[in-house]
């Protein structure tokens, strides 16, 4: 898994019919040295909003836990990190 | 997944049986500094256009909604960012 | 696999149900240069401590030693380097 | 899938036995800079030549078409970019 | 697939119950420029020595051959390049 922050949401009105009714965010992953900012869009399923630190599980990992294997997702927050966790 | 912008067509002639019938997009990523420039092709299902920013799925999450185990595809455009959806 | 020194562990009190009772460590990846540092979070199976050089599967391989095929993990710590093993 | 241009072949006489009778090859990704160079090695089963622009799927997607589910091989040859196709 | 060149062992006492008797080795990959340096662990089952330039297949299409779907390891040592194989 990656630790990302979330910098903003994507709507895409325009999509595959089995991504209906899911809220897609995008993530900018957290460096040791706050560049890099590898980007990456995922499916928030934990409710996280803009600014939150998140735990992202990618590849199919991440597409088994929304109940349907045919969903083509490959990205997926599952987690808040607690704001009282200071990793280095 | 990522966003990247659809910057051109891909064809060949000669390629795999399983993949006649399919439209080849080529995406370059989008990034927070505009350079970068991952490149990726992908199968576009939604009737992207050259100039938009879409959502690519990668790997067997991807290849799963096309309905075929055994198309051996690893990149799908599965959804066009709404025109008005400026994120940073 | 890679090899990843742990630097931190990682606290997330809102998450996915499927991830109750696992343990989250940062690791950072271990090159050449020393530099790089790309970023890993993932489970932890075998009792790694901070400092500690790991051994980290990724993706479904490491998924499916879980024993739940829908448990949302893409990294985990599969074996902790001997403190005597002095790789280039 | 990635857009690569095969530069060699490669020849490996003691390898997995699930491996025989393949053809490999050396691909340096195309990207817009012309640079970056990373290198895949691919199983070629459209019979692509050196210089030739190919399109590469990895992954599960490509050894999935190979016939057979534990031949240790993620990434496939699966098109060669037509000559007068000239993105950008 | 991936070449690189052995540059190591790697031992590990304490480990995952499922990864007993495989031998890893530490694999760097071979670039055009020669930097780059990306490093991966990964299971040997052809009798690589160090030095060997090799093959190596990652993800779920390496563990596939090791006989049994739960093994935790996600690149194999496939194949030795042959010591007369001289690509650019």
């Amino acid at each position: 898994m990656i630790v990302a922050r979330i910098i903003d949401s994507i709507w895409a009105t325009r999509k595959a019919e089995e991504l209906n009714g899911f809220k897609f965010v995008l993530g900018e992953e957290l460096t040791s040295e706050g560049n890099g900012k590898r980007r990456i869009v995922a499916v928030d399923i934990v409710g996280a909003g803009i600014g939150d630190r998140v735990i992202i599980t990618t590849g199919s990992s991440g597409r088994k836990m929304l109940g349907d294997e045919n969903i083509p997702v490959d990205a997926v927050v599952v987690g808040i990190v607690d704001d009282d966790c200071n990793f280095k």
